[in-house]
């Protein structure tokens, strides 16, 4: 199983990349081979420079590089040569099983959605947050992507795929999962949470625990929480500025580091068939390893044909 | 300028509203002279017991009490004789100018909108809530109420209400406006964001400053935070478990010390021809001594009556 990996993405790159592979290789008990996509000479240099070990790497040249602000469709479109969009174009042909990326996130959706396919029946794959549970351990939130308007089915597939990835990716047994509300009662709600809620209720596939509240996002109370994109994405930045109050402030609290996006590297996107890892611009080292481990971890466990299975 | 109060509102009715009074009326250089309405014997054998003087206080006796998760218009209409209904009919009345309780939060509502009148063209008034700014001072969070479906020309109104309510209330010049959506350009967001930007532009009323994303909601990018009910209950809820957070996490923090929803008290009901405060079921005394202290503000700096010119 080979993990392709975009040298040129994130506001960082190559150097972080390469530091990430380097960190990566020397912890891991047993690294996966990569493939890395780049501009050859300047990530050879970087590569020797750091030291880092080759048997594992492979090194794809690419002439291009997509910004971070440039339009995605039409970018991957006129940029053939691009990583990223030799990345897909590797990804769709089989020869590499994952695919990891700190670079334009447009792109990346873009990429996703079109060079390899969504899981049978998927109405819009999705992308998600880990959010620290106050009381340790991990929950995930989905959607937070920026297509904010969503449907009741989509929820209700979010649910699946987010039990599945709580299940073989955060460990956890029979995940909770909570559709995020205005109030605990069934009925409560906008017209979407309201239409959503009988569907999540009725779901064999998902442990669906009920309404649960904004109070309830940080303390735990669900391991998958669902909502649409907008609530997610705001959900998501807030949780995000808690790591940079709590540096401001100097609180050298242990919960409060826990919201450094680092930890967590990157999002993968849920419903396609193949690991597509999207980092933040900012990536350094400590993302970059966390993403090809997160990748490496999402394969091994098989989590796309898990999810395949119980959206059918 | 008579103030009145709902003795029997909240989970430590009457004790910590009578506690609140006399803290109120022994801190506040100039109180105004307050009405009470409950439990007669209870509340004068507990301002007796508090040694609260007497000279500003006008006791109302209430028969019945409108329990905390009782039906709201049902409630209302049913128990006449209860302290909010009671309340209400003086505030119509004009026997008091405000009126302020901790108990059933739909019967506060219910009552506001058909006892007293909504500011002329108000679609739909609104409740707030008080978000500390990371940098120090307060913005205002509007809409965070249950009825969470919004159409752009509400989150319109609900921008110059809190505009007026930041200029009066929390003493800030040409306040900010934003609007919480997923990303900063004109064009992001939901159908309803998309819809709302462009009359938050062309509104002359207001300092719009553009969209807002969930990272600036603590640091205080905007001091008026305006978005639909759905949003705004899940973030108001979010920045209160951030006092619980703290006092669990004994970070002993200066900054999350200010989520504690006591020091604002309540949250007024904007968009109604009075002030009517509705304070939180577990509200302490000095939550009562703040939402009476709110309630006379409001009133001497007429913000209802700046919101109808506002408005028009």
């Amino acid at each position: 199983m080979t993990i392709g990996i975009d040298m040129m993405g994130g506001d960082y790159a190559p150097l972080e990349a390469v530091k990430g592979i380097r960190d990566y290789l020397s912890s891991h008990p047993a690294p996966s081979p990569l493939l890395l996509i780049g501009d050859q000479t300047a990530v050879e240099d970087l590569l020797k420079k750091e030291q880092v070990p080759m048997e594992l790497l492979t090194i794809i040249h690419a002439d291009q590089v997509i910004g971070m602000h440039e339009h995605p469709t039409r970018a991957l479109k006129e940029k053939q040569q691009s990583s990223i969009a030799i990345g897909f174009h590797l990804l769709a042909k089989g020869q590499i099983n994952a695919f990891i990326s700190a670079g334009n996130t447009g792109a990346m959706l873009v990429g996703a959605l079109f060079s390899i396919k969504a899981l049978e029946g998927v109405i819009r794959p999705t992308i998600s947050t880990i959010v620290p549970k106050l009381g340790g351990g991990s929950g995930i939130l989905l959607y937070v992507g920026l297509n904010a308007d969503c449907q009741p089915e989509q929820l209700n597939q979010f649910a699946i795929m987010g039990s599945v990835y709580a299940q073989l990716i955060l460990g956890i047994e029979n995940p909770k999962v909570g559709l995020i509300n205005v109030g605990e009662e069934e009925g409560k709600g906008n017209i979407l949470a309201q239409a959503t809620y009988p569907l999540l209720k009725e779901n064999s596939h998902i442990n669906f625990i009920g309404n649960i509240e904004g109070r309830d996002v940080l303390t735990g109370k669900a391991d998958v929480m669902v909502c649409e994109g907008f609530t997610g994405n705001i959900i998501l930045k807030m949780a995000e500025s808690l790591y940079d109050i709590g540096q401001e402030r100097k609180l050298g609290d242990e919960y409060f580091n826990r919201f450094n996006f680092e930890n967590y590297g990157g999002t993968p996107v849920l419903g396609v068939a193949k690991p597509v890892i999207i980092g933040h611009g900012i990536s350094g080292a400590k993302a970059f390893m966390n993403m090809i481990r997160l990748a490496q971890l999402m394969l091994e466990k098989n989590v796309m044909e898990k999810m395949k299975e119980e959206l059918a």
